[in-house]
């Protein structure tokens, strides 16, 4: 369970209050607001506050552009065009605030993208929880033999269990000799310090932290968090707040997938290719000036 | 009147719209929303949109700091102590929405703070209106004699009657030629590009944008514009957003009060003179290792 | 002449002095120091200080990835493979500081690229000079009609002329007033501060900055600031650091060049379109999802 | 041993090859440049390559301030008051990289400074070398009973034993069973990928990155992490970056050290007990308006 009851009464709470606003509200997002979205064994995502929606997008937009885009039937149309010629700017204008509880080693990926606002629990203040992720059976990949930071088929029999148990115990005996340094007694013993126990937990132990970022900056994490090179572990995250950003902001979501997660970005090369191909001319790698890895992400892409 | 019927149409309309949220809520803040508050002659600010509060603040922190910062009777005591240790991330946990009307000269200073997200009216793809900044009698001071990016006194009579007649008939001028250029007509004349066009107008015509900002980066932002050093033009803004905040985040904001506009930062050479001067030693400008200059700021600071 | 002969001392001072270091030389860049490259009518560029070249971008992607890319035969295998699959941060390990004299208006688009490091000459504290860009006539264009923020057909004959005539006198009477409203005087006339006297000059006067920025913003920057999308007067700008960038980092702006400049991004809708036109089908724009104008970009690009 | 012998060859090569530039060169930090300086029991900096010296930032200074600064006599006395008058902008005119070695949960609070460039070397490409920091006697402390994010008193005896013991040989075997996880063998085994296994490792687990970073943004690092109430383990690496910067800009250094290092800020409350006190009243607590804590805090900044 990955709240706690003490949590859950919050979320309920909250969840019972209603406020009034003058400000604009995104139904789609209000829905989602306080709930937790389960990813992982014991991590979560929930929206703790958001600003803006789909209309905040073309209001800052007009602003730039004035009169000329004044027309409010053509929003999506509007979004579209801002998406394709990459204005990012007024895709700014909105803004998420999630509560993410992670394990630590998804949390040092996620800590890279440097336009975001973090406040994350702190381990010089406070006690971790008991709480480790553990891959579920499927994603107990083997490495992959061609990709050096890719995952190949899944472990299985006794090199499957082998491994539960390793990350298993460790992460357990671990945590347990953590207590037993911060347990101070009535015997004289201190205690070490917080900020020295924690260096003995394991990479898997959950950690959590408010995360707030722009609409523009979120979708670059979805960009190269949600694709299929990422690691499992960190793309689930990414996955779940999709959805959300979905029922958030449904039109420059719908952009965001047509010119960014399933488009095909070209090379100079690749596109001269495609045109001598799309011309009836016969257009080999060897003559292409592409290298091989190249021209098979091409043809696989293309579906050549 | 800087905002145009239609604009104020739109304000009324959102004004007489109320919708229902499950996010936190700032009462005072609401009272503000798109409502103009003037500034200048025909400049503005109005706040767009907000998300977070004095308790959003609390929350994050206590995010990190875990249950040691629970007890909700505190939560003025727990800004106090976040402003005065200069632990920034949680006030970034609060962000808000302005559309401003301001001279360029005074924006071209406002965009030098690049933690802020941006949109601006655009001179490539619309006409500017027919709007100039002219200073008030009281605003027109002449440059400051001991220091060279400062003001001196009002400048009076024939002076001040030329200056304010060059201001006028330059920008009125440059504006006439401006439409006169850009004008196509029907017996061949093209009209110049309005990206080209532009160039013609002085620095005193109006702009408009849409500024999006955490609290943490407008508090920087007041430290530096709201100051007696910053010019007047960009101050009364400055001011204008501080009175708006104080409604938004009073705690935050009276701990911002405290803590950097009314504080005193002594150097390690200053204090070091303070804590002899409390006890009761005399010190003088030539053995405190401090210049001239730095000297008299002390003195000014702590009124000696 | 950009340089005053002042400044052009100080250049040829520094050409003169050939310092030793242990730091990695990038010799196609040194070879650019301090010189001044023209822009316009009155402005340059020229290059003050870098750190890295091609080889610290590699250098730093091995940290990331280890031994796997250690062999040095493949730097430009390696550089390439960094920019197809948008692995950025090797590429901020390169900086590079540049000394810029621009109009205002120019100064106003380029200010909006955040990530660098500016400090600009203040008119504030200084008096600008009497320098104002007039397009050549090549440049004077007419507003696009298709095209609300673009140009169309050059203008000529009275137009042209009278255009000019517009842009010189009222530059020149601005900056005149400019400076009889700073002039004091030894009869009473105090000047009226340099702050306020500014507002008066028109976009068109040159103002001038360092620049400071990494190789990654740089090509973002070149990305939609060389870009034919971009106003001419700024697009000089950015092919002239083009030049220089292409001597300081050759296998780098070679990739940038291929995947980001001469690539072309297809939509999920589009290379599904790709898709089947590779296989024989035909494909038409009503069938296609894509609205006319994505349809028109799209054969556009691909020269269909 | 910090570097390994091939890393060591790599630096000896560096050193031995001499370059010739235009760029300005700063002596004091040319003594420092590749060479390793060792922090903690496995870790270090070093300086990989820099731009900018003092001089640097008087050059940007004067390009802003124009020709009232131009005496090259008073580059100590401009720096001063850039310090002081928070002027950061011409600071950011420096930058520096450096490669640093450091375990994980330092690397975890150093991270969260945003404003800089990191490459970290990668566990999903590679395998982590056999190093944990394992505290020296000294650094052993209990948690502090004031503060809850301090250390107190040192662990001695059986408890420091105890404590050295567990973390030895929980890094130990974890490490043990990384290794036995991520091998492969000839009957079958596949061996888990990397991105997996690397979660089995403590926290004191080393790593290493370049770090690149501006010098007003690494003031702003040294000020919040060479201060006391740093964890010891980032302080450690703060101090011998301190001591770098002292040797590579003298003059924005020993101006960071009295005005940000040893300097007292006193809030608006504070100031008003020191100016009275200052006229030779007697202040007290409880007429202060500030609380216990706070007017503690003061009176030791002040030694009253």
């Amino acid at each position: 369970m990955p709240l706690t009851s003490e949590q859950q009464a919050e979320v309920d709470a909250l969840r019972n209050t209603r406020n009034q606003t003058w400000r604009a509200v995104a139904p789609g997002l209000e829905e989602h607001l306080h709930k937790t979205h389960n990813v992982l064994d014991h991590g979560f995502i929930r929206v703790i506050d958001y600003m803006g929606d789909d209309a905040a997008i073309c209001q800052a937009a007009r602003v730039s552009y004035g009169k000329g885009t004044k027309s409010v039937s053509n929003d999506e149309g509007l979004i579209r065009y801002l998406m394709r010629h990459w204005h990012s700017t007024p895709f700014e204008m909105c803004e998420i605030k999630l509560h993410v509880k992670l394990p630590v080693f998804v949390a040092r990926q996620w800590i890279r993208h440097r336009t975001a606002n973090v406040n994350e629990y702190s381990a010089r203040y406070s006690i971790l929880d008991r709480e480790f992720y553990i891959p579920a059976p499927e994603a107990l990949a083997a490495q992959s033999v061609e990709n050096s930071q890719g995952r190949g088929q899944v472990l299985s029999g006794d090199e499957a269990n082998r491994v539960l148990e390793i990350l298993r115990s460790d992460s357990s005996r671990c945590y347990g000799h953590y207590e037993e340094m911060l347990g101070a007694d009535d015997h004289g013993k201190l205690g070490l310090a917080r900020e020295l126990a924690r260096m003995n937990l394991t990479a898997n132990v959950y950690t959590q932290w408010y995360w707030k970022v722009d609409l523009h900056n979120l979708f670059h994490f979805l960009r190269l968090r949600a694709d299929s090179h990422a690691q499992f572990e960190i793309r689930v995250y990414a996955d779940a707040i999709g959805k959300v950003v979905a029922d958030w902001v449904p039109l420059a979501y719908a952009a965001f997938r047509d010119y960014r997660v399933g488009g095909v970005n070209l090379s100079a090369k690749a596109a001269d290719c495609v045109r001598k191909m799309l011309k009836g001319e016969t257009v080999t790698q060897d003559v292409s000036g592409m290298s091989k890895r190249e021209w098979r992400e091409m043809c696989e892409a293309l579906q050549i």
